[in-house]
């Protein structure tokens, strides 16, 4: 995979990408992933990328030139490698939310593009260059460029053969589709809070039966949006019930000790 | 404020931080932002952080003293610059969802801790540290470190005196409520693509009105959840009725062409 970075601040990239899992990809060659400081295509002879809106107001805007000029030129490069156009992405607080979905998604393609904007907005006409307008979330960053970061390594995580099987989490939320179980290792008694006996009993039926049951409490007491009735096993739903119950005589402990 | 950072990777942190607005918040003197390695407190003689889950299954898992004693020692350095312990922010799938209300709340803290995983998972014993369980979305990464800079960069943007007036955008989307309005600097005419004749008029009033319903065409379009009619004036309501008919007309002409 080919993931072109446009941003004012290719420094930004060097630290997180060096040590974390897309560092790792790059080494392997399942990734490259130049980075282009788009203020070396702005034809102003001051090298300026920005400049005042249009009907007035504050702050400064990124102009078209620089970007449509820096996205040709990479997407001339990806080509002269045999790699398509791909997605053209742009951080944007009114896109769609990015989620496990979408780096799915962007993980099956060949070759992305992410634009980053820092602290200024962008004219309107930067659109027309873009295939996906996404968010991280419902928050203000000063720039695009953590958000996309964030999207890569959600992404390059997913590419095959990029994690190694000792750090592929076994039971990861969201592919799963439940929050994970509490995990405990050593010490057994650490400053005198112990593991549940269960993890220690040796029994594998009943450490299984414990942790798909813990599984759905945490996913039952604090995301019930995540449960799909519809893809539990006949002993997850089982197990369920049993939480449900747990939980309201729990409730109600409480209520009464408050009395 | 200060922002204690425990990561098993503190180099991560140094690109994003130097060119960010964190990086000037600090210089300014804004901010303080130690980045502390747990390793260094592990008291096993490898260094080791992590070991074998209880109960068996893959994967390591960060074990609780290296982070117990490293909570201690930032703790206690921002207890004699006479802080208080301050909040203790673990980044969780399970956790509550990050948004800009989590970020004006920890903006209004003297000291936030940020518990950064890497990989692996943690013992369970180390949310009993913890104040604040925070997911930045429905996704995966690789570690807690870009989710933590994400929140961090959202966070200190809000302290005061940190965004200078020629950075602070007019309309924030999530300050407003409302999505941006498109917006337009030079060329008027780029490529032939051009500028709405209303912001090139001069007549502030109509470009005023302009930009309200353009802001209420993207947000009805886009994020209709984001609109709080509560919150909309008698002339955004007004604009946000021709919205409507507009986008049912449009969409009416659409289906039509379709036939």
């Amino acid at each position: 995979m080919r993931i072109d970075v446009l941003s004012l601040f290719p420094d930004m990239f060097s630290g997180p990408m060096h040590d974390s899992i897309v560092g790792k990809a790059i080494e392997n060659g399942h990734l490259t992933m130049p980075v282009t400081n788009f203020r070396d295509y702005s034809t102003n002879k001051h090298g300026n990328v920005d400049d005042y809106p249009f009907g007035g107001g504050a702050g400064m805007l990124l102009q078209p030139q620089p970007i449509f000029d820096a996205v040709k030129a990479t997407q001339e490069q990806a080509a002269a490698e045999g790699l398509p156009k791909g997605r053209v992405i742009l951080m944007d607080p009114a896109g769609v939310t990015f989620n496990q979905h979408v780096a799915e998604e962007f993980a099956h393609e060949e070759h992305l593009t992410f634009l980053c904007g820092h602290y200024e907005g962008y004219d309107e006409r930067i659109r027309t260059l873009v295939t996906d307008e996404v968010s991280l979330g419902d928050f203000v960053l000063t720039g695009g460029e953590l958000a996309s970061m964030v999207m890569i390594d959600a992404t390059v995580r997913l590419l095959p053969g990029v994690l190694g099987n000792e750090e592929s989490a076994p039971g990861d939320s969201f592919s799963s589709g439940l929050l994970e179980y509490p995990q405990y290792t050593r010490p057994a008694d650490f400053r005198g809070m112990k593991v549940p006996d269960v993890l220690i009993s040796g029994n594998h039926g009943k450490i299984d039966e414990w942790r798909q049951k813990e599984a759905l409490r945490r996913t039952y007491t604090r995301r019930p949006d995540m449960i799909d009735h519809s893809q539990l096993t006949q002993e997850q739903k089982h197990l369920l019930a049993d939480v449900r119950i747990e939980e309201e005589e729990r409730a109600a402990a409480e209520d009464e000790s408050r009395k």
